[in-house]
């Protein structure tokens, strides 16, 4: 029996150990995608307690605790940090199997130097131990990023936000990690929403771009695009319940688009319609600017309206949806491929069953712009676990070339979460190793160097054009 | 080389052996999902041979057989018992991999002490050896249900039943195995059936509710549920095509049910607002009783006509239907949830690619209610095989708590069919038992005991809330 | 560590290598579907050098180029070949765990003597071995296929084909390998196509029936048929994007057929009417003659207009299309199901999440007219790797019987993709090895060779009827 979560954790064989300890676990980290708060890096953020850094904000948690029939008063309410823990802890117990079980004890090992197990029993000697080091000051915001190997990162921004800490981070002598932002559109996109014509509203004011059509809804945005460039940016992320295809004149989209301005409800054909129209203007001013447009999709949000009426969105009650045409991504990426003007593109679906579909599409659309061109996205979200790792890992490699695969990313909120690059190199060492290790692959182990360094860090480097 | 089928069969690893020798394997069963008949029950049913008992109802062999190419004589028709079983049996050879080719084995192991192999040559004696063990007194339905450790088990019940032998068995000190009734109402949803309006005459008839509105059939249903809980039940079986989610008012509903009361046919729209109003009135009458709702969809019935036609329902002609939209079954929930009438649910898709989807959905309709409020329902029909419980028990871990899981049932028609039970316990103490082994989990035995212990029979106890 | 691809690849237990090399290995091979042109293997053709043979016509190899940011230059265009063999070794480096990889070193190893590794590196030494070996007279294309110990291959034919080459093939006596034609009428089907007119036109001319209707439309399809039959053809394929079941009446697919016939384009729901009908006359016609009717779908073809334009249909722009209603396949089997018309069927999906649903579906058709009638055809197009085989034929045992399985078959338009049968078969031995090594089946090998030989040639010959 392996020890629990040793140096070789998810490593069962000679090979997977030699990449994983060599290759693997000696590169930096580039995060391009991520939620954490640029202020909080900026003001070098520390914290009080664990619960704080733990489950402040973090509704993967969140589900679970509910999951154990905790009372939402210990998860979200107004309970104490340490009787929140608790119920945490005891909820860990129950998550056998589960990524939350391991992203938890790495932390508590890579971060708080403690290397047993969180249960219900040991929850007081966990808390002392994590609020002693947290009281430290090489667990503030800046940091954990910096021991965690960190060289550039990207939150994700609106277009109307002013990116003023990004600004003053990039002004600031004394920390060396790169912090860009990234673009992320989804609320000038999402005209169904009964809050759009305030967006628009705002979104005028910070462009100085009077929106009352299509085209100076696009302005609007390519002036943004033009600010957030000048900011370093070059990676967008779009949001979708899924990427449709459904075109329409220029006439029909202003029509929609006047409907709506008007205060009018628009039809689910017309908001397909319009979001057709809107990503189509959107990929092409990226693929003017060489900048990478990701897509996550299959996602359906706030199910529990009583939850999300209660405590808001991003509280742990979305889940997926398993509408996700294929035939309509391929033709989005066509109506943009056709002209020449498909940008750099990753695609994710949260549902896992995509992963097939995917792995062909992409293979439809690459060329010699950029190598690796478009891009399967790492196991999003729900499947950001080992099985879903592996199965994301082993399709992309069945079907395309999981050498020149950008990797992997947090998706996160918390500072801690660095230690997730750990787990998807851990498990794509295993993988890689097992093949060889099984003579699938040969024992060569300049080329093994190159795509185990490739996937963890070099990859990304050269697929965004970091300048690192 | 494994023996084929020891002790140790299907379980790989020290710690997998533990956890099922001393945690699995010495709990009791509570079986809450079967299609057993209670008459055969009540009167303590023999059986004159193996053919009777193995090819009398169970089409999931017939299929086999007829894949072998078999003639139908010797699967529903007429051949001799003798001779059907030879053809079984030589099928048998051929359904490598299959549970069928398991679970046949395992019970000849445990319930007739045969522990070699069967196929074309080996029938004859396993013919004989099976048919004198029938003859003797513990061959028996009630003996074989206490012999396999059972101490509740609850049938499949139309609402119209008279629960008759239900009642005889209550009242019946000789047996102390719970033989509860549990509540299937499809009958009285399926609007789109030629039969209906007989099938609400008969259950005018028996609830003393005159059915001349949707008003009064739930009040109809009403007055059986708790007929039904006055017997011991408190779990309700839905089978559905898809859960679907099409609100309509309350007068739409009233004229849809009118005009099918008038002999007319309904669209397949009108046909998805009567249902969904329909569930949605059962689901808050479970919530108020704190009843259990299982929602078994994915299917689609009865696909060759032929067959059909020429020996009925349930015959062996059903197959998956992939038609079965996440989102709708998160509306429906949400329909239910957002007054807060959602009862403790129970999911089962027949296609596995919804694992994930359902493992989302869960998620986020869990509240301290109860423990693992909403689960996802063991690896259903179709998928109750090795690969298929893994799947199920690995999709369930990575995105929720499998601590809480509560488990099998054999959804048979068979009094043999508890072994899938231990089937099930071994692929369960197989996979845990890998984690640890591989340094997934700690070695720690006490939580593991719970966890084992719990999703063999404890969880399903506390869940149903069953009073053993 | 195994060594690199040895005899053993791919082999991990003593059972499995037994398997492999005392039953699998020994069995001759018939390819019952593939693309070779049998002009070529009439001609005797050979090969100036191995960029010919592989990357002439491999849009498999070509989208891995691109995908690795090869310019079009050096995979379709007029870089010399050289220069394109250099990308493609290059390209194969980065395609670790890509079936690929191990189909070009089983080329190498089999038909070249080649037992090292194909890479950037050793691309000169293996290009000046190859064409060594390619001017010797075992290299051409008979010797390729008796070499391989093919006994009999099916080319894929449309229905005005002259079958000009089968004939000539069949009436030379120097060549002993079966050369049959295989029935693919797509072209009369695709009736939304532009140059569909044209297509009827050919066919009437080829028939002399005059189609001016769909019934003289399935009197020249009935009259080529014959042809085919005459030629030795028993096996039909339909390639299409979902199997649909949209029945009409005979008048209303008239209506259709004449709206096409005077040029009009027809809708959506007249196409799939249009097809419905064609398939069922299709279905009985191959009923009545014995032959298998192959079902291939799930694919969208040509998703990049940009790269069809360019250079045509096949290039590598093709993907797995997820509308894959399994209510509909079921539906169309069962319209020939019911007048007792259905012929032997293999079911193909591109999209491998569609296995459950498939391997459901033929076991509601099977019967006594042929052992297996329904099968779920081998991991496809896409599918065609390590963990696709594994799935597909893990999902048929546990739904079906795996022993009755037909097998492999290349789908390949080149000479040396024979070596994909023993890819098949190795992966096959591997995991009914480990069931029997698991004690899941057991050890006795009278059994387990006809398995083996059955899945690796003799159900096929038995299936298909083939005359060997």
């Amino acid at each position: 029996m392996k020890a629990f979560m040793d140096k070789d954790f998810l490593l069962s064989t000679e090979t997977a150990k030699k990449l994983y300890h060599e290759y693997a676990s000696v590169m930096p980290i580039v995060d391009y995608h991520c939620h954490i708060n640029p202020q909080e890096i900026y003001e070098d953020r520390k914290f009080d307690n664990i619960t704080q850094v733990w489950l402040g904000a973090d509704h993967y948690k969140w589900r679970q605790m509910r999951s154990n029939g905790v009372e939402e008063k210990y998860i979200t309410g107004d309970a104490s940090d340490r009787e929140k823990f608790q119920k945490w802890a005891e909820t860990l117990e129950m998550a056998i199997g589960n990524p939350l079980y391991h992203w938890s004890h790495l932390e508590l090992q890579r971060y708080f130097g403690y290397d047993g197990v969180l249960n219900g029993e040991t929850a007081e000697v966990v808390w002392q131990i994590c609020n002693e080091k947290l009281a430290q000051a090489d667990m503030s915001a800046r940091n954990l990023i910096k021991r965690s190997n960190v060289t550039l990162l990207c939150t994700t921004d609106d277009p109307v936000d002013s990116l003023e800490w990004h600004k003053k981070l990039a002004e600031d002598d004394s920390f060396d990690v790169q912090v860009l932002p990234a673009w992320r559109p989804d609320k000038a996109m999402y005209l169904e929403k009964p809050d759009y014509l305030e967006y628009l509203a705002c979104l005028s004011e910070v462009s100085g771009v009077k929106i009352d059509s299509f085209v100076s809804l696009v302005e609007a945005l390519k002036n943004r695009i033009e600010f957030f460039a000048s900011m370093g940016c070059n990676i967008s992320d779009h949001g979708m319940a899924y990427v449709m295809y459904a075109p329409a004149t220029e006439a029909e989209v202003e029509q929609i688009f006047a409907k709506r301005l008007a205060g009018e409800a628009v039809s689910e054909d017309e908001e397909a319609k319009f979001k057709t129209a809107f990503m189509i203007e959107m990929g092409k001013e990226y693929h003017k600017r060489e900048w990478v447009m990701q897509l996550h999709y299959g996602v359906k949000r706030d199910n529990s309206q009583r939850v999300f009426r209660s405590i808001g969105p991003d509280t742990g009650v979305d889940c997926i949806s398993n509408y996700t045409p294929s035939a309509q991504l391929a033709d989005f990426l066509n109506a943009l491929d056709i002209t020449d003007e498909l940008p750099k593109t990753i695609i994710y679906s949260l549902n896992p069953i995509d992963n097939a579909a995917i792995g062909t599409i992409i293979g439809c659309f690459q060329n010699s712009s950029a190598v690796g061109k478009i891009q399967q996205g790492s196991a999003w979200w729900f499947n950001d676990h080992k099985p879903g790792m592996q199965e994301q890992m082993t399709s992309l490699a069945s079907l395309g070339l999981l050498g020149n695969f950008v990797g992997m990313l947090t998706d996160s909120r918390s500072f801690l979460s660095y230690t997730r690059h750990e787990y998807f190199r851990r498990i794509m060492c295993e993988l890689i190793g097992g093949w060889v290790e099984n003579g699938e692959y040969p024992a060569d182990y300049k080329t093994l160097e190159k795509i185990v360094k490739g996937i963890s860090y070099n990859n990304a480097v050269r697929y965004f054009g970091f300048d690192l």
